[in-house]
C-alpha cells in the first residue's frame, strides 16, 4: 500500500496503522479526532464530508467530536468502512485529498504541534492480572514457588475496578504519593511518602459498540466486535501503599495516583497482521470463557528509564503482549458474566505483562526482585524502584512486512512527593 | 417552617428536607431536576429564572440540565444561596411562586406521576468498608473473634474502586447472575447462577465543587465542602461469587451486577439537625484524617423484604448512619491521600452498615450468620439469603422536630438468572 504521504519504513504510523487520537494546537485548543499517519495527523473533522459509505455517511458527525467515544459506539462495520475510507483517501493513487491543496493545507498537522488528550471519556476502567509469568513471579515473591498462582487464577481472569478519573494521557507528570506504609510487620504504620514508586507496563483495550444493557452478558462469541483498540499503559503503583492496604479489598490508593496510557488507540483490524496463537490453557475454562480463533498479538513492549539531568536512558524491560495467559475478548467475557453493562469508552487493562526471563520482567517490583537487587543504569547510577526526576518511557511495536506498527510512547516523568 | 404546599408531619419531604433528583414524565420525557416536597416535585427548569442571588444569576443553566453534575460541581455557597431560595420561595409568606398560579401549574408534577432516574453521571464510584460491626462480624465468620479486623482497618477506612456503569437508582429490576462458585473447597469451580444472593444496607455521597487536580488531595479540612449530599444505597452481592474471586484483588464481578440508590440526594444542609458525635477512635488517626467536629448523623435505616406474590413485607433489619466508624470526611481524605483526583457526581459509599445487635445486621450474610440459621418473614417463609421475586427496600429517614427527612425508597426486585 502506498501513501501519498512520506514516512521512512521505520515510522510506527504508516497507512497500515492508521490509530485514532485527540488532539489540538496552539492554533485552534479545541479537541479533535485525528489520524496519526507518518509525522502528521490527519484532522477527521476536516474531512468528516469525505466518509459517504453506507455505514458512516449519515453520522459524520462522530468525526467533529472533542472525544473517540461517539465513534467507538457505532459498530464493527462502521470502523472497518472507517478504516478502509482512510486508507484510500491517504493512497498515492487517489487524488481526492492527494491532489486538493487547500483541503491538505487543512487537515494536516505536524505531530510535532499537536497536543494529545485522553482518546476518549474513560466510563469505567477495569484492570485484570492476565499475565501468567508475572502473576507467578508476585506469588513466588509473597508466597512460595509452589503457591505461587491463587486456586481461582487459571479459572478466570482475575482482575478488579479501577479509578477512571486518574487515567491520563501520556506526557502528564506522576506525582510521587504521600500515604500509610507499615514499614515493619507487626509494629504501627507510618504516613509519609511512598518509597517503592513502580511503574506497571501493561497494555490495554478501548470497549466499543453502543451500550450493553445491565444484566447481559457479552458473549464470548461476539466479544470482538466490542474491542475498538489497544493502547500501551503504565499502571503507576505505589507498592509499599499498597501492600498495606490492600487486604481484604484489594489495591485502592496505591493505583489511583495517575495511570497513563499512549496518546495512540491501534485498532484491532491493524493489529490483524501480528495475531499469534493463544497461550495454551490448562485447564479449559469454563464455555462462557473458549473461543477458539486466536486474538493473541505479537506486540513488542520495551520500558526505558531516564534518569533527571542524565543525558542517556536505559531499556530495563523487553516483554511481548503475547505472553498474556487471557486474551481481550476472555476478559470481556468474564467482566461481564454477571450482567456488568459496559460502554464505549470503557478501558480494560492487562495488567503487568512480564516474560519468563529476568530481563522481561514488568515492573520494577520484579526487576529488582523485591528490592534484593538494583537494575544498572547506562548513566552509572542504579535503581530498586523509580526516583524523583525519573522518566518511564514505554513503547509498543509490531513488527511487519516492510512496515512498523505503534502506539505513540507512553511517557511519565515521577515529581517529588507534596511537602507534608 | 410553614410551607404553602401541604403535607402530613410524617411526609418524608417537608420545606427542611428539599433533596434533589431528576425525573421525567409521560408528557415530556426530557430528563430534569426536581426538588421533593411534599408529594409533588418541583421542577427547577421552571424557576431556573428564579435563583437571582450573587452565586447563581449568572449560572441559571445548571437548574435546566439532565443530571445535577454541573450544580454539584459549583460550590458549598451555590448550593446554600440555592436552598435558602428555595426555602423562600415554598415558604407560605412569599406570594412569587405561591400566588402565580400559572407558574404553579408548569412547575409542580406529583411525584406520582415521576419518573426518577439517576441523579448525576457517576465518574467513578467507591465503596468503603467503614462499619465496624459489619467488619467485625465478617471477620469472625471468615476468621476469628481474636483476628476479626485486619491490621489496617482502625489506620485507614479501608474501601475499593467499584463500577459505576452499573449503579441504578430505585426501582430497577436486578438480575440473579451467573458466574464461577467453589462449593467444595479444594475441588474444582462450578459455573451456574449465583445461591448466595445478597443485599448490603449501605448510604453513599456525591462529591460537589469544581473537579480537583490529580496530585492534590482534598484537605480534611476541606472535604465537608465538597460532600454535595446522600443517597440510600443497596449494593447487592453475589456471596459465593464473591468468595471465589476475589483473592488478591478484591470483589469484581460479584459487585457489578448492579447497585441501586435511591432517587433523592439529600443535602448536607438538610442533614445538619441530625449530626451526632463520631464514633471514638482508637489509635488516634494520623493528621490527615482528623477532624474534631461531629461529622456524624442520627440517620434511621430499615430494609424491608416482600416476597413475590406475598402481600406482606417483613423489616428484617433497623440499623442507623451513625454507627459508622470512619466519617464521610475521612473517606473522602483518605481516598484522595495519594493524589486521587474527584469530580462532581463521582459517588463514595459507606461499605454495610451493622449496628451491634442482631437485627441491626446490614446484609443477609450476618442476618443468616452465614446461612447457619434462617430469618423468618411475615408471611410465613424463611430466607438466608434472597430468593427469585424478592423485593428489597430500604429506607432512611432522620427524625426531626416535628418534621422527618427522607431519602425516598432504595427499591430492588430479584428477577431469575439467564438461561445458560
Amino acid at each position: 500500500m502506498k501513501c501519498f504521504v512520506d514516512y521512512p519504513a521505520s515510522c510506527h504510523f504508516p497507512i497500515e496503522n492508521l490509530p485514532y487520537g485527540v488532539f489540538s494546537t496552539v492554533q485552534d485548543p479545541i479537541h479533535r479526532i485525528g489520524v496519526a499517519i507518518g509525522d502528521l495527523v490527519l484532522d477527521l473533522k476536516e474531512i468528516s464530508h469525505l466518509f459517504d459509505g453506507p455505514h458512516l455517511k449519515t453520522v459524520q458527525h462522530v468525526f467533529k467530536e472533542t472525544t473517540l467515544n461517539s465513534f467507538m459506539g457505532l459498530n464493527c462495520a462502521a470502523w472497518k468502512e472507517a478504516r478502509d475510507k482512510l486508507q484510500s483517501l491517504l493512497s498515492a493513487d487517489n487524488p481526492t485529498l492527494a491532489n486538493n491543496a487547500a483541503l491538505r493545507t487543512k487537515a494536516f498537522v505536524p505531530q510535532s504541534q499537536a497536543t494529545m488528550h485522553l482518546p476518549a471519556r474513560i466510563g469505567d476502567y477495569t484492570d485484570f492480572y492476565s499475565s501468567i509469568h508475572h502473576a507467578m513471579n508476585v506469588g513466588i515473591m509473597f508466597r512460595s514457588k509452589e503457591n505461587a498462582l491463587m486456586p481461582n487464577w487459571k479459572y478466570l481472569p482475575v482482575g478488579y475496578h479501577g479509578r477512571a478519573s486518574s487515567v491520563v494521557v501520556s506526557g502528564t507528570p506522576i506525582k510521587r504519593p504521600n500515604g500509610q506504609t507499615l514499614p515493619v510487620e507487626g509494629q504501627a504504620p507510618v504516613y509519609g511518602s511512598c518509597k517503592l514508586m513502580d511503574f506497571e507496563l501493561e497494555m490495554a483495550f478501548f470497549v466499543g459498540g453502543p451500550p450493553t444493557q445491565l444484566g447481559e452478558p457479552v458473549d464470548i462469541k461476539k466479544a470482538q466486535e466490542r474491542i475498538f483498540g489497544f493502547v500501551v499503559m503504565n499502571d503507576w503503583s505505589a507498592r509499599d501503599i499498597q501492600k498495606w492496604e490492600y487486604v481484604p479489598l484489594g489495591p485502592f490508593t496505591a493505583k489511583n495516583l495517575g495511570t497513563t496510557i499512549s496518546p495512540w488507540v491501534v485498532t484491532t483490524f491493524a493489529l490483524e497482521p501480528f495475531k499469534v496463537n493463544n497461550f495454551q490453557q490448562e485447564p479449559k475454562p469454563f464455555e462462557y470463557l473458549v473461543h477458539d480463533d486466536p486474538f493473541n498479538f505479537d506486540i513488542k513492549l520495551q520500558v526505558d528509564i531516564a534518569p533527571k539531568n542524565a543525558n542517556t536512558s536505559t531499556t530495563v524491560c523487553r516483554s511481548n503482549y503475547r505472553y498474556l495467559y487471557w486474551t481481550a475478548k476472555q476478559q470481556l467475557a468474564h467482566h461481564t458474566v454477571t450482567g456488568c453493562n459496559v460502554n464505549p469508552g470503557d478501558l480494560l487493562a492487562s495488567g503487568t505483562i512480564s516474560g519468563d526471563t529476568s530481563d522481561s520482567f514488568g515492573s520494577m517490583l520484579e526487576l529488582s526482585w523485591k528490592g534484593s537487587k538494583t537494575v544498572d543504569l547506562m548513566n552509572g547510577e542504579q535503581r530498586k524502584f523509580l526516583q524523583d526526576g525519573d522518566t518511564v518511557v514505554m513503547k509498543g511495536f509490531c513488527e511487519g512486512n516492510g512496515f512498523t506498527v505503534g502506539f505513540g510512547d507512553c511517557v511519565g516523568t515521577i515529581l517529588p512527593a507534596n511537602k507534608m
